[in-house]
């Protein structure tokens, strides 16, 4: 089966989507694989797979691959005398600002080029966690209290310490802080709002469990991924979730009970329901008091989950097969034609 | 001044648009301005300024328009030897799908065109009848309860009759039925069905009083348009509104006292937020008990409203003038130099 693998965008996460992709690619061998690279400048580029290599980018070297253009269906590639097109699925894993905000799925929708991810309501929603919270709370899914901070606006935190602090809108805990004394809130609140104007704030748990699951909607049913508890120190920080994205062995099942299994689940699907179809996700859980609550929802999880799933080839031929339909709309100027006729023209 | 109006789209409003644009048109003599039509399939179409007429769409003569494709920055026309581009400032007209919901804002971004309309999160948010309801609540603005029913699932309505049965995301009241009686139900779901997988039941309040107010942000304040009572019959049907986008004579403010008009526009205000930055949009209140319920937001409103604007030529500078700037990111390869180096490569 052919599939690209789109990597790469304008977003702090530019690097950690080429290491994602450098992973995915030894993860799919029975795909026909490309590899579409889109820079910093949101110019296209066709990779060659000798050249997935993390060097080739940090050197700039990508340069001198072909560049694309997007056109109705797919791709163009622009040779001296000629053009050739790619058509072709794509699986966009482009995590952070282009990938998960909503651009690249918009793009994709309008022409019409059919891919494994966010559609871009899904995208907005996910993206932002102020915005996860409306989702959540919408479909009674349990997420922590949480209080909003604008930039250059005057603040009066009432969240009782320790309390984490977080830009609304990236992910891989860039800009986090945990905030354990009243002196550090000014400093993290800086940090925070380096990278967005509004920033949440929510009562930070310590020692509180946490678990992944991944999973995609295939037919009418959602197909789940392994429980993993991942590994911490105090809370994911950039380094560790870096190699999150190069990880690649698989991992071993959390030990939790059926009863806790099968509650992350159905929080999952209410979740995931209509609005996250054609992309695999991975929500990242908060147990408390046996409860289940929603810390925060992946829409392109690092390197795709793909160390959560037993084979991942097969989810990824799953997912393309049911990939939602464009549905056409057809214009037929009825009623300026009915107005014309009414007007004797 | 110039600036380029984009209209049509794929879209149940495409006709609407077309309409909207003729009558935004004769509104902006003073400004140097350019056409270009989205058409159903999604191709971009130069229209010459003589040919801005209905008929000219309906009867296909545009399709021999000079053809457009978006490059970084604009469009490009393309000629038999030679390529012309456009970099101009548009302002986006397109009704409906394409335009309010998100995707041409998400290309116009992501291809760094400056344009008037609401940005994706705006638009995701207002074009779904849902999910207004979710920023509604969050910024403490009233709006009407409401109940979901999707399709091809069991319904158990629960909201007391009448009540009036909405698409969750199509405008100008296409799809929308008021039910009276319990038999009338089900060919209301259908009727509503036939536009969307998901719709709104709110209650019908028979004589409601509804205003509309349009505005802009303009550096740190907004600009508000006045204030309209539209006239109605039972509810603004399709042909009803769809003649407002042809409306250009000014309205008279509508008979209301100063305090109710300080409500409106500080509810305004509120929901405008950052959220709308670069739209001139309109929200259409309900007024019950002399509290102001969110009816509506319409980020893209028929023929801009510019019906309600005093001098809707300054409007439009003003928003272009304060436009909000994308902020280019800037990749370093820090972290893959930074690991490479430590691997000694």
């Amino acid at each position: 089966m052919e599939l690209a693998i789109l990597f790469g965008g304008a977003s702090f996460e530019h690097e950690i989507s080429i290491v994602s992709a450098i992973t995915v690619k030894s993860k799919l061998n029975k795909y026909t694989l490309s590899f579409i690279f889109c820079d910093a400048d949101h110019e296209f580029y066709k990779i060659d797979a000798s050249n997935m290599r993390a060097k080739y980018f940090s050197n700039l070297e990508y340069k001198k691959s072909s560049k694309l253009s997007l056109i109705k269906g797919g791709f163009e590639e622009k040779k001296m005398f000629a053009s050739k097109t790619l058509k072709v699925n794509v699986l966009n894993l482009i995590h952070g600002a282009d990938g998960e905000d909503g651009s690249i799925s918009a793009l994709f929708d309008f022409y019409n080029i059919p891919f494994i991810g966010p559609r871009k309501e899904a995208s907005v929603f996910s993206f932002d966690k102020e915005y996860t919270k409306y989702i959540a709370r919408s479909l009674d899914v349990r997420t922590l209290d949480y209080e909003v901070v604008h930039a250059n606006q005057a603040y009066n935190i009432k969240t009782p310490l320790p309390y984490i602090i977080k830009p609304a809108r990236l992910g891989s805990s860039i800009g986090v802080s945990v905030v354990k004394d009243e002196s550090e809130v000014d400093y993290a609140l800086d940090v925070a709002f380096e990278y967005d104007t509004r920033v949440i704030i929510e009562p930070f748990i310590d020692g509180v469990k946490e678990y992944n699951l991944a999973g995609y909607g295939a037919r009418e049913s959602i197909r789940y991924s392994i429980i993993e508890e991942p590994a911490k120190n105090e809370f994911l920080d950039f380094d560790k979730k870096y190699l999150d994205f190069s990880r690649s062995a698989t991992v071993s099942e959390a030990d939790i009970d059926e009863k806790l299994k099968l509650k992350m689940q159905s929080t999952f699907s209410k979740l995931y329901g209509e609005l996250f179809r054609g992309a695999l996700i991975r929500c990242d859980f908060f147990v408390i008091n046996d409860e289940v609550y929603l810390n925060e929802i992946n829409p392109i999880p690092g390197s795709m989950a793909s160390y959560l799933f037993e084979d991942f080839e097969v989810a990824v031929g799953e997912i393309l097969e049911y990939l939602p339909k464009n549905e056409s709309i057809k214009v037929d100027y009825n009623y300026i034609n009915s107005i014309n006729q009414a007007k004797g023209k």
